[in-house]
């Protein structure tokens, strides 16, 4: 029994390591690229892997950029005293796509997980209490994700940012997500929509 | 509104060049080699890729190797005398998997396919019928897909070898395959099932 050729073996095994990808899918990604793909998208593609390398994060926000500052930081129409913070890169780039938000970002890095060990330390927050601390914001909005960890995140932020009354601290909104049925809602939405029911 | 860095975007795009591969994908794919990539596993990958163009078809069979010869064609213990046509490379190695054929193949690289004006003169036989004429084998497995492209490909090879009638042509079986449902079987395959009943 005779199996593939070493160097096409190895780049199955690579291939592999990306996220939800198994052996077949990871075999049928090697032959496309060796099939399919022309040599300048090879090329490319080698190129693009390692040009990964020169993407860092923006000092001043935590996001991504290949730049010395990140566009939105750089940006001299962004309002840099509106602070919207984020648990991952990756949520900045959903929120631009809005189109709407006009201040900057600040990229936590992750969200506290206590079963994994991940703590508030662990998190990117000194510069956000600096800039409070130094009065540079009049406003962070907290946006860490709906769940468990990204709520006790929340909360450990407020408690650190209530040392600075001057800063307003906010939380996006709880509840029904546009176009939802309200008979299939779980329990703990529907009862954050009704905490969170506004004046109409 | 701002975008991915550049860098990022373009290995993004690299990405959705792979089979079944959206932007969504593709997306969540950079960002793991971002990620969750250790250094040395973003160079493999490089070398990896890099290595593809090393790989080229054995001269003899058409099966892939990074050698002179395919591992296939140097084993003295394989039958040289018998030849397994199969339409792709990848086949080569399904069929490696058995650990149960011990004669060597030929890859076609394809199948007549008139729609896609793929001719019989569009793929790899020369190498078979000199083979066949030099008197060098025995057997001619003809082990091309049951789909009309492959079937018709047979058809024609046929025709061809038949201008060497010491050399053995046979047609993988049709049939219903292993576990399968007789009720749950369509027309094609109950009638190919019937056709090529043996006694028993």
């Amino acid at each position: 029994m005779y199996n593939y050729p070493k160097s096409l073996e190895a780049l199955i095994n690579s291939f592999s390591l990306l996220p939800g990808v198994g052996k077949k899918t990871a075999e049928r990604f090697a032959f496309s690229v060796l099939n399919q793909f022309s040599t300048s998208e090879v090329e490319e593609f080698i190129y693009n892997l390692d040009a990964l390398k020169n993407l860092h994060q923006c000092p001043n926000c935590g996001c991504l950029t290949d730049d010395d500052l990140c566009p939105i930081c750089k940006d001299p129409n962004r309002n840099k005293r509106l602070v919207m913070v984020v648990e991952q890169v990756k949520d900045v780039f959903v929120l631009e796509k809005l189109n709407e938000y006009q201040g900057i970002y600040h990229v936590l890095n992750g969200a506290i997980e206590f079963s994994k060990g991940i703590n508030i330390s662990d998190l990117n927050i000194d510069s956000l209490l600096e800039k409070a601390k130094n009065k540079e914001v009049d406003e962070i909005i907290l946006a860490t994700n709906a769940t468990l960890e990204g709520e006790t995140t929340a909360k450990y932020l407020k408690e650190l940012l209530n040392d600075y009354p001057e800063v307003k601290v906010s939380r996006i909104a709880y509840g029904l997500p546009v176009g939802s049925d309200l008979a299939y809602a779980d329990q703990m939405t529907l009862l954050k929509a009704l905490e969170g029911r506004r004046n109409y």
